[in-house]
């Protein structure tokens, strides 16, 4: 299996996939296309001839198949492994996990724009606006009913390190990044989070990436 | 099991979660939240009693399990019925319908707000920007891949309808009701999805619908 990326530092989409991959527990090769500074076009072109996906990150190539969308892998891993190695066993928790799941692959744009991920980045002082606000609040919504009704087994979501911590984990840099204020049960599963092995290995590797997005340094219009 | 929906004639979510629960073969409930004129605020808090999705549709309730979202619908009843009933059994197919499907979900803004689903009508012009149709150059060519490669055993997508079907048939719609120029592959494909039984069934529903909101019937700013 190969994946290929993008810059660890910047995108979300492709520490999804990775953590997809690595939570299959299948051996894979890492490809990465890295952005060098605005340069969109040249990778969307590089991208573009070892993937159908137009340019965009990350893709999964297993054999003959490609996936070419993090929430796809996630699915397309989970059809290779074993579903319950991705998803809670309880119908209700699955059930939750996969709307919150869905619901970050579909919505949050305020968030996403004004909230790039900036792994290596701390900003004291950061304004968005009220949609971002709703956005947070919303994922904190979440995040705090999660916890409560099926995060007794462990410090994740839904316990045991699921799809949905997969899909939320930038959402964790983020708030870390611009200094969002969250409450205390927040904090402990942000922290959890952070400290899992898997995210401070690609921590380490986008701290240790050279390459400067200007658009994603500047804050964005609110 | 009940499913709550919105207006047939403009929701185009709500159309997938229906063709998910019918896909799937178990029996369901249908509720229908609809709009009346441009009222938002007043569908919003009915839905919000009734479910924790913000006032969005469809949402499908199952016991104990309530899921929000129309793709974690199609999985949710995967996961029950299994999953060949939703998804093509080999994996390369599988991969690209789950990636094709996923794109659909998390993309196409400029198609979705240039041609809102309207069952009901047809605009013999209807003025669209150069993004909308870039989504739906990008559409075509995945249908043609699709059908191309996956599709010799039957007129859909991947030959049997399956979950790529159900998500792109609002699709179909837009391109009837805005007169959209297709190729002759995509007009086959088009008329079988079209002539479906449910799709027909749930035309006939659109039909006879009466609320008619505003903002929907006029071209958005292009």
């Amino acid at each position: 299996m190969k994946l290929i990326i993008g810059n660890k530092n910047y995108s979300s989409w492709s520490l999804r996939g990775w953590l997809a991959a690595k939570q299959s527990g299948l051996a894979f090769e890492e490809i990465q296309v890295p952005i060098h500074g605005d340069d969109w076009e040249a990778q969307k072109k590089q991208i573009g001839e070892i993937s159908p996906s137009q340019g965009k990150v990350p893709v999964l190539w297993d054999g003959e198949a490609v996936v070419w969308d993090s929430l796809a892998i996630i699915e397309y891993l989970a059809d290779k492994v074993g579903r319950d190695r991705f998803w809670p066993k309880a119908d209700d928790a699955r059930a939750m996990a996969r709307s919150m799941v869905a619901e970050m692959h579909s919505s949050y744009f305020a968030l996403r724009r004004q909230c790039p991920m900036n792994i290596r980045r701390r900003f004291e002082q950061w304004e968005i606006d009220g949609d971002a606000r709703g956005d947070i609040v919303r994922i904190l919504g979440l995040w705090a009913e999660a916890r409560a009704r099926f995060g007794k087994g462990g410090p994740y979501l839904f316990g045991s390190f699921c799809a949905a911590d997969v899909i939320y984990a930038p959402v964790v840099s983020r708030f870390v990044t611009y200094g969002i204020g969250v409450p205390g049960f927040a904090t402990a599963y942000m922290e959890a989070v952070w400290e899992h092995e898997w995210l401070q290995q690609w921590i380490a590797a986008a701290e240790a990436e050279e390459w400067v997005i200007e658009q994603y340094e500047m804050p964005a219009r609110v």
